[in-house]
């Protein structure tokens, strides 16, 4: 364990460079989402060596700020949305409260008859009829998630229409006298997008997705909808605190 | 919305090719992380078309049971790890909890000086000494994360040895009087594995590691330590269970 790769002046060379970096991404001189100059023009520009710099790029790639792309080169990575998994989550409060304008777009809304787990989530029989909601949520235009919805399709007949309209689950349950609901649970892992995911939420192909199945229940503890979702890790970042 | 692709008994063709693998998995009959037989296999195993197959491992993998890898098939999904994200965070009870075995290898420790961004997370001056960690953990021998734990250098001194020899960051913490801790806060986002994370978590090239930031702090309220983990989406998944 030593101090290595110290200049005469206590500061590494490597840093130097992922500092200059880290401030042409700040200034917006690398726009995000964009490639940064080779390794080679780099170095030249900072008179270092390929070392050095890859040194540099590791480190901004361990702090989120650049990400590597097989064979492709590195790429400035944008801020993501923080969205906080809680009691109280509502995607158009949280990207509201970021400053950003929350969208919903249904995809489709059908009748299925529940598999055995999502029946037992739900508190119904298995084969149940459950009324599916596929629809897309964005923020400032740009699609952050697909969430694919299941309720209970005799309670909540007719739900795809006015999700339709409203294009917010919270008014879907309003209009069925549901005045207030929680998060009981989220799960995430992650996986790569399949192609229809990513087509939709314009992803390249290979990218991945973060993947949050949550349910949802009344006050008293009654089921009311289970969600799985699939989020563009690229642009969101789940924030869970403990009190 | 109406209820589509019924047969005359009222249980679809892709519903029972679904349960049909569905129970082929659960029986072990298609082994976790292997490939299922092709559409056109499975299609004449039923006596059915290939889009009624196409529908049924579409549903299987909206659950979860089992993956499309582009150009090369359809994976049966192994069970992942379920790893709370709560105040008390430790790798070892969580694992332990599952029944199997938690082990953990040091990789490297070393001393950094702290960029601006960590120093103030962990209540430091910029540039102060930090002692960086990396290390793997792993359940039952199979790699589940890597994580680099930055903790001052100043108040652990040492503490790379300590952990060489404990394995553990519970214990680590122990040595130097640190009795409890919790976890303040964590980010979750997801991103490919770069080539030398693959390598140590024996993921293939192109997979998912879910990227978890996080801070644990004293119950006073005094920061110890910052960790960037990268798990292996594949075998993990992290569960938030709301009060």
């Amino acid at each position: 364990m030593s101090l290595t790769g110290e200049t005469n002046t206590g500061v590494a060379l490597w840093r130097r460079v992922a500092d200059s970096i880290e401030q042409g991404i700040a200034d917006g001189t690398y726009a995000r989402d964009t490639r940064l100059p080779g390794e080679l023009e780099i170095a030249e520009a900072h008179r270092v060596n390929r070392h050095t710099v890859r040194r540099a790029l590791a480190v901004l790639a361990e702090r989120g700020l650049v990400r590597a792309e097989r064979g492709s080169g590195t790429y400035v990575e944008a801020p993501r949305i923080a969205y906080p998994l809680r009691s109280r989550t509502r995607f158009s409060e949280i990207v509201g409260a970021g400053g950003l304008e929350a969208g919903g777009q249904l995809l489709s809304a059908s009748i299925e008859s529940a598999p055995r787990e999502l029946a037992k989530r739900l508190g119904l029989k298995a084969d149940a009829p459950l009324l599916r909601i596929d629809a897309m949520r964005m923020a400032n235009r740009i699609p952050i998630c697909l969430g694919t919805t299941w309720l209970d399709a005799n309670r909540f007949a007719d739900g795809g229409r006015i999700y339709e309209k409203t294009r917010s689950m919270t008014k879907l349950l309003a209009h069925f006298g549901v005045r207030d609901y929680r998060r009981e649970w989220t799960t995430v892992s992650a996986a790569i997008a399949d192609a229809a995911d990513a087509a939709r939420l314009d992803l390249a192909l290979g990218r991945p997705v973060l993947v949050a199945d949550s349910l949802d229940t009344e006050p008293n503890g009654t089921p009311l909808l289970t969600t799985r979702a699939r989020f563009a890790a690229e642009r969101v970042q789940f924030v869970i605190e403990n009190q």
